[in-house]
């Protein structure tokens, strides 16, 4: 070998040793995440676009702030159409992977992100696999962590049916039904609002629960409540905002909202236009959930 | 340019039309699928190895069979405690990642997955998940269709609480008690067994829905049989075989069955040995499920 | 069945319709867009924070949208460290994960991903991995599309080799040097600088090609010339802007850099501080390839 | 709250405490491996139907179990034409995913993937895909790492260039052209038989790398050996194993064959049947390669 080749080989002995530092990032990938742990955290609604509805957020959000007060936290809508209404009005709203997106951007390596939905459906289980495709995209996040909705686990539906029971009306006498609206959805989860019932029904036979878009529907609760020969129906929403839904579907005037149809059905009706993150005993399960998350979203926690 | 020069660029040229062609293949990947389509069918269950528990899973793969008389089905177990268990007696069956790899390797380029299990829960989520997989797989498979679960939407719920409603034992008096035995979960689709107890208790208010190892608990239930002053009650297996837990957990002499605990409480109890795949009035629900799952699972059908 | 019941069950049955068709939404996912069709690009540079570099973007950029009016065009830049310098003096760049979540959420359906990288190494194949993502996601774009770099398939070698001789300034002497400098790599695609070379110097035996951080070295490539008695070589950025690389370890006063080393070693030199996105020559290159992924990416062209 | 109520609320309590531990799994997934650690090797090759053949992949076979003789290592073929016809004379191949799901089934945890071919093209990055799915399948495989081909990093090419030196046969004068044969491919990693011949040619001028499939063609050499003056070559695999490409398109008699074309352009030939896995020399970068592997593959070992 002459002296030419000898430096030749020598320059090349020396690629070998940066590319054993180097090699997994490129032959592995997605795991490589040699930015400085930075921990945020992701609220993620369903949004609204009324303003009305802005007291439940703020609420929780000023819960979140003073629960972490050292993580900097911040919002994301799932709804298009929320996002694309409030942006005409000059707000802008990320949806969850902008907020991802950016806080990738902005080194954040550690993300617990909080889904404030009512039950695990479609919403939920998008956001879990957004968060997953965040983990697996190079320079995306090391770690998203998922907190669960309001109700998920059975010790959530225990927690949740005494929320209920802790924040009926002073003014609704034992005797007089509540109707509670559910969104409801074609997502097997729609199952946990009648589950939700059994358990409230347990302790008090005149609670119902109800949804817009699954099941059990209006005529179904009208039906039991004329059984039970109750003639007054208190109409409260289940989701975390008093916004479209409990306003036009549930207290409108439209003949089909429930308001209506349970007044047609001889049955007299208060409503109450509160959403459920307007009370500590809900907020504090979605709380409990960040928590939670955050535990599993420490640097150095072995998932 | 010279001759020679010409004569290399003509040669390179040849291989700009070959890349064209074959290009996606490496700059995009997966979706690149040259074999001729091969439709199958994979049916999944938890898996037993109780001999008595193979007449279900017999029942099943009959009705499969004559629906789809010219779709190869094949059977994977999701538990590998009875795999390996089946195994040591020389009985091998696969997991469904293993049944999957080998139908991409004898060229099926559509499956459909039917889940024989009761609720979407964990393990359905994880065949979801490993039907994805195989998807995205370089030389996987097309298309991966799951078919839901037993328990899914509420038209299933409503299927299953009319099955239940007909399939109890003709000796049961309307006073005396029913308890169906359902698996559990601390996945939140756990919900699903209140949610149909809600619903079969609108028509008959002594059937109950409990669970092994979620909520309601047998304690629950014994609780709101005693109130009603309900003094026999019926155990019946909800879940696919009467395997294990049916023939230990609820109708064994240990201590802790559901046998044992209702007679302490004073319940006297007759139990039933047979699993939900043992009724037709079951099985179709499931097929119905991978009648639709095979009609999305055509070739050139746009999912 | 009472007519109550009917009532309930048939209920119960319009949800099944509404299901048929929603079903996929959660049981499969990810392949669900409902969104109309929408186009657009999204060119992606490692970027420079340089203000005499723009030129060399700016010449893309019209030419893209020349030959694309009708298409929406936004760019990305891949480095980090750059997108913070620039953020520094005001001036907002995203990220590829960035400006993908703003297109999904602005409705984007078909996005061509122009890779302006010159080799798929590592940035480009995190790109593939990036765009995948963004494909699998819920709410994400249903086909992104990436155009390949600068150098990938032997068609694009030849090209570039040819581009490389037209563009050598005119003032060189055959007998002159030409020293290449590429930005290099630890990844494999670091050949593609040898392996043009060898491409080149089948037509001019003078023309070398080097890196800064990968194979061929300065040294090589100062030892090759001597051998050869050149003594005078021009020193040409490889790389898509005469950025940071080119002004100093090619062309800079300090004793590393490519000038200081060759002329300590008795070769003068001339420099041309001009990228290869400066010359159409090359730009046509990734605008063909730009071509290639747009009519892969068109609605309803099958992957 | 009475009596019945509070047994109820701490059964449910009792869920929580299980449910703490045991949430990620659905909340999560994927990255939740409670097996013991346990440990295994893939080898992937592409597979050749030949019985000559399998002398180079024994001695791989043995190479590696000298080296890790405490791992199970087991093999897989990529190509699927190959194990059919294997499969008709009664020799079962897995496929990488069959084997790797087999893997999974069998309690493998970690698993490291050598990958046998040459340059990493498509089947390389294919493997990296489906090592990738495994690990993000439920019940799927913690930790595949795979290991590199033959020619990757500047190292390797470096160790293969002098190993082609080493391996020149012995009869060859100095004067006499070698024309090594590679695979070749559309990919753009078809740029490292140019490269490496680069290399090769700074210490042999008359040694030639080709492909059957990419760039250079057979006619691009034989131009070279012809303007040389050379009149005799000798025609060598640059293939792991001399399959069908190395007894037909090399060697073989008919007309399209390299021995035939290189004859038909006045120039003699030698034809040498040996592959690249026959000797030491290339297995050892493939071994050292696996050595990498099994290094970032051990348990507790931060990726």
């Amino acid at each position: 070998m002459k002296q030419k080749q000898w430096i030749q080989f020598l320059l090349a002995g020396a690629v070998v040793f940066l590319f054993l530092f180097s090699a997994q990032a490129w032959g592995h990938g997605g795991h490589h995440h040699p930015k400085p742990d930075k921990t945020g955290i992701l609220l993620v609604a369903f949004g609204s676009s009324l303003p009305e509805a802005q007291a439940a957020f703020e609420h929780i959000d000023q819960t979140v702030k003073a629960a972490f007060p050292d993580t900097p936290a911040q919002w994301a809508y799932t709804s298009r159409i929320i996002r694309d209404k409030l942006a005409k009005s000059g707000k802008e709203l990320d949806s969850p992977a902008e907020a991802l997106a950016e806080m990738a951007a902005d080194g954040f390596t550690h993300v617990a992100v909080q889904s404030l939905h009512t039950i695990p459906g479609k919403e939920y289980h998008d956001l879990v696999r957004i968060a997953k495709n965040f983990e697996q995209m190079p320079g995306g996040i090391a770690h998203v962590q998922l907190g669960l909705p309001l109700l998920s686990t059975q010790a959530d539906m225990a927690k949740a049916a005494e929320a209920i029971l802790e924040t009926l009306p002073a003014e609704r006498k034992k005797d007089e039904g509540i109707a509670l609206m559910g969104h409801g959805t074609h997502h097997p989860s729609n199952a946990l609002y009648a589950a939700l019932m059994w358990q409230v029904q347990l302790r008090d036979k005149n609670v119902f629960v109800g949804t817009v878009e699954g099941y059990p529907e209006a005529g179904l609760i009208i039906e039991q409540l004329k059984a039970k020969g109750i003639d007054t129906a208190w109409l409260m929403p289940m989701m975390s905002v008093a916004g479209d839904h409990a306003r036009n579907d549930m207290a409108g005037e439209g003949q089909d909202s429930w308001k209506s149809r349970f007044e047609a059905a001889g049955i007299e009706t208060e409503t109450v236009l509160k959403g459920t993150a307007e009370y500590d005993a809900f907020v504090d399960i979605w709380v409990d959930h960040l928590k939670e998350a955050m535990k599993k979203c420490r640097p150095h926690h072995h998932k």
